[in-house]
């Protein structure tokens, strides 16, 4: 990972006994604007790097590309700040309507979607991987032992697409939702296959979170942290397993059991007479 | 509090023992579309407490009001997630350029800034209160010690504008800088004197949290978490004092350490021969 990711920053140290002048590093954060044949798409803020699976996956989460054939050309200038992306079609700003608010008793997929673009691009997951309790315990411990910037800055969220029994993909950034985007984008750009891949994750789960994973066409998200109720109601109505609070030999299992071997079992166990 | 802040979820414990049925306390999240004279203004997501707090904040932010009596109307609509404001004179959607990227080699304040609407909104602070290292540690108690919903449910941030003996208003959110815009509109609402206050907070620190900061006027920023490079370079610009990493009895102090009382000390025994 680019070093830019981390910056030296002179304190003053506070502890018990006498202050001490000292450098602590510190998270980069970028701002990042994104141009779209020519005109201003939107401006976010994040960590420097994989800056290219960032945007990717931003605008396929954002509804804008499906593939990544359908990027023309991008450029980065990320001392400036900017990306410079064209893309294969023509795009109506006008009509881009990535965040406007989706008004509609019903639109076939859940009842929850609260933007528009949302509604055309997140999806009911299919994927049927099954996953053991003991290989989300270990997946975790691996996302924790690699997220080496946030042992250094504290100031960080770590995402990895893994199979059941390894990571695959890690991505860092001061953004909880950058990090999946730059999963998604390394998705699109190396054609990952995503049969057997489920995502494991630092932050907490929001709707947006949710909503990211739906897109990629995810069926299993393992956390280290809580979700919100939103995100639990739309992981029912999208088909996703969502597990939070893995800490050490802990973990919580929020909606659809059927994708963790021993909830199977379990529920069969407790059904049975 | 409002009730609605949480919500009940019935989940799948599993821990060393066999796995657990269980209700868990989950933190509410809710979407919320902000219209201003009719017009679609901007969608955002909430813990649906201290909403009306939390709309003059953000607009107070965004640069589209300056005071409370410049709303008209006011209408919370918590379960359809809208919120219909009337602001005093009239606003054309066209030139709120609120998400627009700021372009410029200086604006006088800062250089880091990159959002056109915080040009206008983002002041120096010149408040020169001071603060003790024992009274920082004292006010992060007291904000965790209040974070009765961050117990519960592992998924809210908190944000408190305190004196700097006790804590004055408390604000919490699934969104770390919804807190900060829940602040700034009991702010304005009540009309608080800010000569002699702080804002104690559970969470990281980035530029979008340090503009809020400088928005309020407010000179002392303490927080439990890590800052950015972007947010100390604004905090440097813009004249804020910020702690960091504030742990049991341990902190950091990481620009203008001229408002802390024991880092003056520090420094002119260092300059001293």
């Amino acid at each position: 990972m680019d070093e830019t990711v981390k910056y030296d920053w002179e304190i003053i140290h506070f502890n018990e006994s006498s202050p001490i002048l000292q450098d602590e590093t510190i998270a980069s954060e970028n701002p990042l604007t994104v141009m779209i044949n020519g005109m201003e798409f939107a401006t976010m803020v994040c960590s420097p790097s994989n800056v290219k699976e960032l945007i990717i996956g931003f605008l396929a989460s954002e509804g804008i590309i499906h593939t990544f054939r359908e990027i023309a050309s991008i450029d980065i200038d990320i001392k400036q700040g900017f990306a410079y992306v064209e893309v294969t079609r023509p795009i109506d700003m006008a009509q881009v309507d990535h965040s406007k608010r989706f008004i509609g008793s019903c639109c076939g997929k859940s009842r929850q979607f609260y933007f528009k673009s949302d509604v055309k691009t997140a999806k009911t997951v299919l994927n049927q991987l099954v996953v053991s309790v003991a290989q989300c315990y270990t997946l975790m411990e691996k996302l924790q032992q690699a997220s080496i910037y946030f042992k250094e800055t504290g100031g960080v969220h770590n995402a990895a697409l893994c199979s059941v029994k390894e990571i695959i993909s890690i991505q860092t950034d001061i953004g909880r939702h950058n990090t999946l985007d730059k999963i998604y984008g390394d998705i699109l750009i190396r054609e990952i296959p995503l049969r057997d891949k489920l995502i494991v994750f630092s932050g907490r789960i929001s709707s947006e979170v949710l909503l990211k994973i739906s897109k990629m066409g995810i069926g299993i998200l393992v956390s280290k942290s809580a979700p919100t109720d939103l995100a639990l109601k739309l992981a029912n109505d999208l088909g996703i397993t969502v597990i939070g609070f893995v800490r050490g030999r802990k973990m919580n299992v929020y909606t659809h059991p059927k994708r963790i071997y021993e909830a199977i079992k379990t529920k069969q166990d407790q059904l049975s007479p």
